[in-house]
């Protein structure tokens, strides 16, 4: 990309230097100087006093302007306000800066006295206006504005002539926004920045955000969102990284009248799917194209290489395609961990769903401490044995959860400092109500949402361990290698559960999703990385249905004795085990060929004559007894 | 209330008795007959060859018609249009009957002329006229109307003279509805029937119902929705018994225009509750009061007394309470199990929770089954078991099991030919739904919903019992004590959960619920009846939280061990009970002061900066750590 401008808005005080200055840098998205603001003490007082400033007043202070803008804004671009009135003055002002533009804001000497009269607190005395019009030599190479013409006038002619239009929009530059932000443009795009301008609270956002990393030195930043959408290239591509809820419906709503048909907008939030199929329509009425982005990997993620999961047109994805794949995390072989999933609200839904299986997965790594408890063991020897762990059988999870139980503040463990109460963000809600909906039986992922519920009464929990002395904690004695196989089951069955919510959606919305192209998009740069999934991948282009897979009907036959029976063991000694027992638990019911369901039927029939089919008619035909006699 | 009115609408022929009687018959809900329909076939043939009848031709025809007044519709009313041109024939029609009343058409002979020969394929050719004008002796003592007037004005004018408006209304003619509206009728409620007129569809349902049982003699019957409203006394009060879901609002839109301010619409639909806090906001605008309504009991309940849960306006529920006690099902104290819930959706709402408790009862006796199979047991023997055990702790829930598990075909167990693919109508879903939405952990539901979901993916689970090998069912040994204590144990853990749903939903929403007297509500009626319920009743006077009320501390203590045994034995013989370990699980849960999730909260702020709370801090204040080194 070119250098970016920089315009110098000259003429003599009082013809709305300043004013348009400021304007016309909103519009570039560029920053704005006064000129003014560069002037000695001696000089201002001189002004003030009603002296008129002699040339050798001026030049230190051209020179001190100059070099601010050799130094600092020479490639990224500005807009300076400064009178200039000589051809000596601008020559100083111009030396070895090619990228120069000269605005001239043109006004009679009444005109201008008429302004002046009128301005209050201004450090020049209209006195002095006739000496400026006597130092006055009109530019020759200036674009030159009548002042008759208003502001807006003024930008809009100005706007064209200066923008170089971005590759990229990113609206909303919270922790999240400001990683992608700079992940995009350490890839090679340029961007427009916006962040909403909140009196006192959010002020300046863009501009500061850009002027800290040199990687922006090329990035348009913007408190307006009028000049941050013109700035962009068409069809433009915006990123909304935006809390998810009514912001999101407020931001598509501003942007609506300031779009052009074709233009891609994405949201990179956690937002329901259903939300995104709603907005996915709107937008689609408005013949603009919407994506609902799944994006895991948290801060580090967005700024070094997060997953993404990718919702919504198909045949408009390859516009945003390279980006995205670019700024992802990068699989095995070197692949964007970024995924084009399915039409209208898919990509959310998976990283809805990955959220679940992270519910779970850190659920089981906490209960696995609470056995390891109950076998004596200190955290330096659970975190030596999960180290060992690692080796074998790696997640990223797996690894944080090492680190944790390592972590001493001052020579205790930190661990033991941290109040079990869990909160949580809603996906793993989402998940579980999702499931529900889908007349799916998502055990782990419930029982580990239930068991944050469940902290969060600590009160409740502590009067209650009290009261109900018949549970007993007991300790317990495993094997590490049958510890080893009960979570590995566990997250056998976690995974599968998952991705058969993934599967049933699919069917059901009729996405189509690749199932081992989305493990593939969760083997790097998510909180769910893990050797697992980089199994499952290959696994996933054999079966859609994991528990149908050979290899892992036999590991799962292998490790299922020892899950079954740490679990058996934990309910005997009284530990809070939720997640292992929902594994456990699930491939029972799993395979239970003949289960108590006729029972239910029966009930059913009796109190409400909701009627049963039967085992002796394959047509499925639906019966109903008279049980009274 | 008096007797229904005789109305017969006399005329010559072509004055539009049978048009004005049709209308006037659906505007009073009264049954409706043509004179003609009761001639003789000679006296037919007689008028369409041209030949006019004598009076001897008539006699036998007017006592016809006498006899199906007297014996048919005396009591009921009705309209009938019939000549009765003869002081001498309406002496036969009158004679013994002292409810009638007689509405003459008065037309000339040209207006009347004018309309037969517009007329095709009437019996009476126009040339019969002159003879009946000829006869005709103007009654001195009827209700004249000139045929001027449109069909629309004469039943509005005269609709008033003989509508005897009703008690109460009732819309939808389903099982329920039916049931409902008998009940009502028992229990001296004089009713407007209505059911929707879908073309050979649905036709005269209301009609037909009132015709079938002596109880409606002085009910209305409608197929039309004005004249229905119209006939209900005000401030009328309207129970809807339609299916949950649009068709409530198709029907409340339909009502609104009709309703008078201050009227009553009582939705005794298994309506979602979120859905009637929505229509009662909609129907406070239009100063109309709305009541959302659980209904259990099913048909049986419906007709000899459900249990009612109201939920809606405090101040306008006497209008209706005196009536719903009545036909309620009567508590030990003979009080009707009817009770004010709350406002808007608590009605609803409770009935939800309800059906979700009866989830997890239905499930822990088909888990009860599974164990008893386990051990060997016969169905005989099971039903056996739990007959001795209503004795001891009886509930309407294990009496019609005990009934199922004795129902033989052809001298084998039914229920072995009923196949386990469970059903659901949704409720429980909804509970379990709301139970996450709350930050609820309803395990025991959620497991008995999560069983059901199982239990539909019979193929799966056939194929997977073949492959998943190591999944071997063993044989238990469990002293029927020990399962009667498991079971008892289960029901309580299932019990609490289910109140402590209502509980936080009635804080959050501010209803206020007494639930010692909804626990009263349930005692009798409905499906969830139990002894266990009785105790419950004062109980919940002495606490909120059941799980804090001394005896049952004590008594879940001592049956806590036996249930931790069986839920172990179950696990070690890959038994199916997940609600029985959903039951023990939670109050391992429940009771363990401290829990791993501060592990969870660790991972949380590691790898997403979500902050915790700290044990040494009692401010509650957030921290966070800077994991990597």
């Amino acid at each position: 990309m070119e250098e970016r401008p920089l315009i110098y808005i000259m003429g003599v005080s009082g013809s709305g230097k300043s004013t348009v200055g400021t304007a016309l840098a909103e519009a570039l998205g560029l920053p704005f100087y006064d000129g003014d603001d560069f002037h000695p003490q001696s000089n201002l007082a001189k002004m003030a006093s009603g002296t008129p400033l002699t040339d050798e007043d001026r030049w230190g202070w051209l020179e001190k302007i100059h070099t601010h803008a050799q130094n600092e804004v020479l490639k990224k671009g500005a807009v300076i306000a400064c009178s200039a009135l000589k051809q000596s003055y601008r020559a100083v002002l111009s030396k070895g800066i090619s990228n120069i533009s000269w605005v001239y804001l043109e006004g009679s000497f009444t005109q201008i006295k008429t302004r002046m009269e009128k301005r209050k607190g201004h450090f020049m005395p209209p006195a002095l206006l006739q000496s400026q019009f006597d130092s006055l030599e009109a530019p020759p190479n200036a674009y030159t504005l009548s002042i008759d013409h208003s502001v807006a006038e003024m930008v809009a002619q100005l706007t064209p002539l200066f923008l170089k239009k971005t590759d990229f929009g990113l609206l909303g530059l919270g922790v999240m926004g400001k990683g992608l932000a700079r992940n995009l443009a350490h890839n090679g795009q340029t961007l427009s920045l916006y962040n909403r301008h909140l009196a006192g609270v959010e002020e300046n956002i863009a501009k500061d955000f850009q002027a800290a990393h040199p990687e922006f030195k090329e990035a348009l930043a913007f408190d307006s969102l009028a000049p941050f959408v013109n700035s962009i290239a068409e069809p433009r591509k915006i990123l909304l990284m935006v809390p998810a809820g009514n912001t999101v419906d407020e931001v598509i709503e501003a942007l609506i009248p300031l779009l052009s048909p074709g233009d891609i907008v994405i949201d990179g939030g956690n937002s329901h799917y259903k939300a995104t199929l709603a907005r996915s329509k709107r937008l689609e009425n408005q013949k603009l194209h919407y994506f609902g982005m799944g994006v895991s990997g948290g801060e580090e993620g967005a700024l070094n290489g997060p997953s993404l999961m990718v919702g919504g047109d198909k045949n408009s994805y390859p516009l945003i395609q390279n980006t995205l794949e670019a700024i992802a995390a990068k699989d095995k072989d070197g692949k964007g961990c970024c995924s084009y999933i399915g039409t209208d609200g898919s990509g959310h839904f998976v990283k809805m769903v990955h959220n679940g299986i992270e519910y779970a997965e850190m659920q089981l790594l906490a209960e696995l401490t609470s056995l390891l408890k109950a076998q004596g063991k200190s955290y330096d020897e659970m975190a030596h044995l999960l180290e060992s762990w690692q080796k074998r059988d790696n997640s990223y999870l797996l690894e944080i959860t090492t680190e944790i139980l390592k972590t001493k503040e001052e020579n205790t463990p930190l661990v033991d400092k941290i109040l079990d109460k869990a909160g949580n963000k809603g996906t793993g809600n989402w998940t579980a109500i999702a499931s529900a909906q889908l007349g799916l039986p998502s055990t782990m992922i419930t029982a580990a949402l239930y068991a944050r519920y469940t902290s969060f009464f600590k009160g409740v929990r502590v009067s209650a361990e009290q009261q109900f002395s018949a549970v007993q904690k007991k300790s317990v004695d495993i094997r590490p290698e049958a510890l080893f196989n009960a979570f590995r089951f566990a997250r056998l069955i976690n995974h599968y559960q998952g991705f058969r919510i993934i599967h049933t959606a699919s069917k059901a919305n009729h996405w189509e999703i690749d199932f081992s192209n989305l493990a593939r998009t969760w083997t790097k740069g998510c909180i769910i990385q893990s050797d697992l999934m980089q199994e499952l991948v290959s696994a996933l282009t054999e079966t859609e249905d994991l528990l149908t897979h050979p290899d892992l009907i036999k590991e799962v036959n292998q490790l299922y004795p020892d899950a079954q029976n740490t679990v058996a063991l934990g309910i005997t000694a009284s530990l809070d085990l939720p997640c292992f027992t929902a594994a456990v638990q699930y491939l029972i019911a799993h395979s239970t060929a003949n289960s108590s369901a006729n029972i239910i039927q029966a009930q059913r029939d009796y109190f409400g004559a909701h009627t049963y089919q039967r085992t002796d008619d394959p047509t499925g035909q639906f019966y109903h007894t008279q049980w009274k006699k």
